[in-house]
């Protein structure tokens, strides 16, 4: 028999497939992404449903681990199996009547087989929610920072446009949780005035995006941002912090619930 | 001593004071709005709040019980005590203090010695939230009655119209819970189209406004709206099934996550 009998496109009998998962999650009742044991999970209740799906463990890599009580509108992650044969888009509904109402899979697409949504991520955008004053909300306490002193927002804007630009964070980075480089390149820090609601106050969100964030980053820009509003220190304070790449110099760790992974971004599949 | 003696606006020592209440809730871990025992109700945890406050038992009476896992905007309920000397506004952070996240007193104001949520109520507003097609939102689907079929929208704001004048509901309460009467004036019967968001179908509420309301009222229109958006009945359908006077001629009870009270209307206070 000629090599040439064989079919163009052949593959081996037991490869494996590569996808590209986007989720959403209220991560509210779940301990954070990473599995642990005896603990409810994203990464954990993702790859309880693939092994009724697959009948085989596959491991599922998401773009970053986020913390226990962080949401996502938009995760993305990979994973590799050689036991799904049908459409990706069947891979979403097959998912989704397997996991908790609390997860969805918004979307799933073939990927290169070595595509990993660690490596492969070129950006990503946050969204960071706050209420300042009025009442508390019966239902979105769970997604807020509800601060209840008064905030100059025009300061906030003005102190969040700082963090713009390719700056060393290590100021910004949770203590003991140190990463080979602290330089990140962030290229959108805004805060976004949201339309009013009666007895509400003000809502506000702060969006970042970068090329990468370090461990709880976001909620320690928010926390310093915070610090500014209330007066205690003037927007180009920022700098200064930047400057101190010393953790004490930033302001406090803003709460879990209010964070969103709003967005990962990737190159387009060749 | 004369009886002059006695200035105008004099008032009895003990003399009880009388709150309207306007309050908020998500109804999702809650037994409803009647106090039972050992079950968690929004009657319960604010007369648990009100005894901490007064040191004695108060009884709140709210304009209608709302069933479990019913959510109100603006529910209003009626209060006397003798025992709260500061001002309202000042019972409205002192309750909200004492209250789960998930309840929230809007605002107290002094009212009338006979004030009564329930017979003083003029009118009431509802609002029931739908999506049809599209995948689940992660925390929306909380509120919302998600419809898997194709829904002919036109159909149902046509079917909702008819639904408005003064009509005997007979067939839209529920068994087991008959009124005096089963007549109900219905000012509005409105369907509206709220914006779209990414991958979650269409998004539609219909609100119901009316002199008041038969049990279950809400649900059982909703649910026969939907049979009539699936092409199930012409909208004309709905004029024979008021006709009726039967509950079996009506639709299926929608189910109670989507409902929320929104309004509750009183005359001006003399």
């Amino acid at each position: 028999m000629s090599v040439d009998a064989a079919p163009v496109d052949a593959v081996p009998v037991d490869t494996e497939r590569a996808f590209k998962l986007t989720l959403a999650y209220d991560g509210t009742d779940f301990s954070g992404w990473q599995i642990q044991p005896n603990k409810p999970t994203i990464q954990g209740m993702l790859e309880r449903a693939l092994v009724k799906l697959t009948r085989q463990r596959v491991h599922v890599t998401g773009s970053g681990r986020t913390d226990a009580g962080v949401h996502a509108l938009a995760q993305v992650a990979s994973l590799r199996t050689p036991n799904w044969r049908a459409s990706a888009a069947d891979l979403v509904n097959a998912m989704n009547v397997n996991l908790p109402p609390t997860i969805v899979v918004i979307d799933a697409v073939d990927a290169p087989h070595d595509f990993h949504a660690i490596r492969d991520a070129i950006g990503k955008r946050y969204r960071y929610q706050l209420q300042i004053g009025g009442l508390r909300d019966v239902i979105d306490y769970r997604y807020r920072w509800h601060v209840h002193h008064a905030i100059n927002i025009d300061a906030v804007s003005e102190a969040a446009k700082r963090f713009v630009g390719k700056h060393d964070f290590a100021s910004f980075q949770a203590i003991g949780s140190p990463r080979k480089s602290t330089v990140r390149n962030v290229t959108a820090c805004e805060v976004i005035r949201e339309p009013a609601v009666d007895h509400r106050g003000e809502l506000v969100s702060i969006e970042i995006e970068a090329d990468g964030f370090l461990y709880n980053m976001v909620r320690n820009i928010a926390g310093t941002l915070i610090e500014v509003g209330r007066g205690k220190y003037p927007p180009q304070h920022i700098d200064e912090v930047i400057a101190a790449k010393d953790r004490d110099a930033a302001g406090p760790t803003a709460p879990p619930q209010a964070l969103f992974l709003k967005r990962v971004d990737y190159r387009p599949f060749p």
